[in-house]
C-alpha cells in the first residue's frame, strides 16, 4: 500500500479544499472570524479636532514661555465637555477649558494638561507649562478617514478588529462561513460516553477529542454516534456524514479494517486520495472525497495519532475553509536537551515540553512515546517532526517544534516533514 | 489626586479577587474552563494489555532468532480482532493474528507487525523479522490505572485534557463557574451600534472591544448598553451592574467627569479603592467594590486605553475568579529595533510589533503611540511595557514584550511595571 509522505499528504489535501462560501454575521458572533470583503470607514474619526487631555485649549503663541516660575495668564472663554461643541472661538490671551474628546474651538492650536494649570476662577486660568505646538490635539479622521479602505479582507477578526467595526456601525460583518463538520467514532469495541461502564471495553475519547480541537478553531462540530461494525450501520452513518463539509471518521474505518469498508465507501461516491502516510503516530490516515462536495478524513483510531493527525492535516483544511491564511501551528526553534534516536521512514511526531530562557526555548521529550500514551498529550507543549530521513537528533541540535498548547497559526508548516 | 503604580494597582484587585463557585458542566462545555476537583480514574485503560500493531502475538523466545533470510514458522491458533477477547491461549511454536487494539492472549509477550510476516494461508505464518520481548503490547493501565488520581484540581481543561475527561467517563465536569459579567458605556457623546448615524457623534467602540476581550477568555458578558450623563440613569445602570459578579464601566465613571458620579457610586454602597494609575495610555482607571460582593472596573473612555487596561488588570481578575494560575500576558525577549525615549512618571505601553528570527524576537514599535489611534491596536503583537522609573531604551535592548495577539497567560506578570 502506497505511504505518502506528512508534506504530500498535506499537499493533497490542501488542493482538495476551498474557502467556504460568505455569510453575514451579528458583529459580536464575529470574533475569531476572517472578513470575506474589504472594510470602508463611513465617517471620520474623531469627526472634528478633539483634545487628547482635560486641559486647556490655547494658542501656542501665547503660551510658548510660560513656566512654573513665570505663569502665563489667560481669560476662559469656555467650557467644552466631551460631546459638546465649542460656543465660540478663541482669540489672543484666551483659552477654553476642555474635556477629553471634546471637539477644540476655533483659533487654538494646542491643548494644555490640567495639570500644568491652574485655575484662579472660572474665568481665568494660569499655564504653569508649555507643551509643544499641537500637542493634545487629535487631529479629525486621525483613526478612521471616511471612504478609506480600513480593514481588508482576509483580516482576522481580533478584538481590536472588532473594535474598528464597531466605530464604522456594522453591526453585521460579511465573514467566510464556517465549514460543517461531522464526527463519527467506528467500532464494536467501543463504549459511548454515556453507556453504562464495561471494563472490558474501550471508552471512545477520540470523537470528544475531535470535538475539543474543532472547538478550539471556533466550529461546533456534530456528533454522529458510532458506527459498529456492520456494512449497513456503516454505510448509513458515511452517507449521513457526507451531508456535512467535512466528515471525521475515527477507528476502524481508516485502516480499512474490515472488507466492506472499502466497498462500502466507494458505493458511496467517495473517492479516496490516499489511505496511509509516512507517520508516527498516526500512519493510517486516509483522506476522500464525494461528488457533492463534502471530504472525508479517516483518522486512525488511537487518541493521540488521532489528536496529531487533526493538526497536522485536518486543522489546516478546516482554518482554509474559514478563509484563514495562517493554517500551520506556529513554530519556534528550541534546543534539544538530550538525544533522540529514530526509526527512518517515517516522520516522528515527537510530543515535547518546552522552556524559555533568555536564550530562547529548549524541548524535552515527555517520555514514553508510544502513541497508547494519552497524558502525554495532554501534557506536551509542543510536537517535534523528526523527518523520515533523519534517525538521530543530538543534544544541542536546534529543531523547530510546533507549539501545541494555544492557538497560533502561521502561514508556513515551518517544518521539514 | 494619588496615582497608584501598575503594579499596585493590580495586586489591590487581586487582593479583592476571589474564585467563582464550583459548577457541573456537561463535558463539551467544559473546553477552556478549570478543574474544581481532582480527578480519578474509574477504569483501567487499557483493560487488559493490548497489541499496538496490527500482527502476530507471539512468544519471544520462538522467534528470537527470525530474520529475512530464516524465517520463523508458528502456527496460527487465533485471529483477534479489536474489540474482541482470545479464544485461547498461544503455546509453544504458535501464534495470534492480532489487531491493534486488540487484547493479547495468554501465552504470548511480542507482537510482530504485519509487515514482517508472511501468511502462508490462514493457519500458518513466516515471522521474517525480531522486535524486542515485549514490543508492541501496550500493558495494562499504560494510559489510566484504576482509582489513581488522573486530572488535579486546577487543571485547565484542554483537547487532551477532555479525552481523558471522556475516557474516565465524566459526562459532566466540576470546574470554577465563569464571572457573570456586566458591560456599561457612559456618555452623551457616545452612539450606540444601533442607532443611526450623526457625523459629529463618537459611535461607541469600547463596550463592543471589551465584550470581544471578554468573549476571548470564554466569557459571554451582558451589554447595558450607554447610560447619558445624567445621575439618574447611570445610577440605574450602575445599580443593574452591581447585579453581576463584574461591571466594566467605560467613559466618563471612571475620570468623575461629572459632579454626580462619586455621590452616585458611594451613594449605591460601592468604595472606590483607587481612582488613577500611574500609566500611559489609560490612567483613569478606577476600581471599586460593592457589598454584594460585585466589583465595578471604571476603564477609561478612550478604546486603546481601555483595551491596554482591560489586558493589564481586568482579564488578570477575570481569569483568576475561573480558576486559572495563569492569569498574566505570556512574556517573551525581544531585542528593540530602535531607541524608545519616554517621560518617566507613567509605565507607558508601547504597541509593538514583532518579528522572529533564529536568535528569537524583535521588536518594533507600531508608530503613533497616541492612544487615539485605534487601528495601532488592531496591529500590535505585543505591549512593551516601559517602567514608570525609565526614560529611554535603545536599540539592541533586550526587553519583556507581553504577547496580544494569542489568548496565552502565564503564572507572573514578567515585566516591571
Amino acid at each position: 500500500m502506497q505511504y505518502f509522505s506528512v508534506a504530500d499528504a498535506q499537499a493533497c489535501i490542501l488542493q482538495h479544499t476551498q474557502r467556504c462560501r460568505h455569510e453575514r454575521v451579528a458583529l459580536h458572533d464575529s470574533l475569531g472570524r476572517v472578513l470575506a470583503e474589504d472594510v470602508f470607514a463611513n465617517r471620520n474619526h474623531p469627526p472634528y479636532d478633539v483634545s487628547a487631555m482635560d486641559g486647556y485649549a490655547v494658542r501656542y503663541a501665547d503660551i510658548a514661555h510660560a513656566t512654573a516660575e513665570e505663569p502665563v495668564s489667560l481669560g476662559v472663554v469656555d467650557d467644552i465637555r466631551a460631546g459638546a461643541m465649542p460656543k465660540c472661538r478663541v482669540l489672543a490671551g484666551k483659552a477654553a477649558r476642555i474635556m477629553t474628546g471634546a471637539a477644540t474651538p476655533e483659533g487654538v492650536d494646542t491643548v494644555i494638561r490640567v495639570e500644568d494649570t491652574e485655575a484662579d476662577d472660572e474665568h481665568q486660568v494660569w499655564i504653569r507649562a508649555i507643551a509643544p505646538q499641537g500637542a493634545n490635539i487629535r487631529p479629525l479622521g486621525e483613526n478612521l478617514r471616511k471612504d478609506t479602505m480600513t480593514l481588508a479582507k482576509g483580516t482576522t477578526i481580533t478584538p481590536g478588529v472588532l473594535a474598528i467595526l464597531a466605530m464604522v456601525k456594522q453591526s453585521t460583518v460579511t465573514v467566510y462561513a464556517q465549514p460543517r463538520v461531522a464526527i463519527l467514532a467506528t467500532g464494536d469495541e467501543l463504549e459511548a460516553l454515556d453507556e453504562a461502564m464495561d471494563e472490558e471495553k474501550i471508552p471512545d475519547a477520540n470523537s470528544h477529542a475531535l470535538y475539543a480541537q474543532c472547538k478550539a478553531l471556533g466550529i461546533e462540530a456534530t456528533m454522529l454516534g458510532i458506527a459498529r461494525d456492520n456494512p449497513i450501520e456503516l454505510r448509513a452513518k458515511l452517507a449521513e456524514g457526507m451531508g456535512y463539509d467535512v466528515l471525521l471518521a475515527s477507528g476502524g474505518v481508516s485502516v480499512g479494517v474490515h472488507d466492506f469498508v472499502r466497498p462500502t465507501l466507494a458505493d458511496l461516491g467517495i473517492g479516496m486520495h490516499f489511505w496511509r502516510v509516512a507517520m508516527r503516530p498516526g500512519h493510517p490516515l486516509a483522506f476522500g472525497s464525494h461528488e457533492s462536495g463534502a471530504r472525508i478524513f479517516a483518522l486512525p483510531g488511537n487518541p493521540v495519532a488521532s489528536m496529531v493527525c487533526f493538526e497536522q492535516f485536518v486543522a489546516p483544511a478546516l482554518r482554509t475553509m474559514m478563509g484563514h491564511q495562517q493554517i500551520h501551528r506556529r513554530t519556534v526553534a528550541a534546543r534539544l536537551t538530550h538525544d533522540i534516536k529514530d526509526r527512518a521512514g517515517r516522520t516522528h511526531f515527537v510530543r515535547v515540553t518546552l522552556r524559555q530562557n533568555e536564550h530562547g526555548y529548549s524541548a524535552t521529550s515527555t517520555g514514553a512515546q508510544g502513541s497508547g500514551v494519552l497524558m502525554s498529550m495532554a501534557v506536551a507543549q509542543g510536537l517535534l517532526p523528526i523527518p523520515a530521513d533523519a534517525t538521530v537528533m543530538h543534544a544541542g541540535d536546534v529543531v523547530n517544534v510546533q507549539l501545541l498548547q494555544e492557538m497560533e497559526y502561521q502561514a508556513d508548516a515551518g517544518v521539514e516533514c
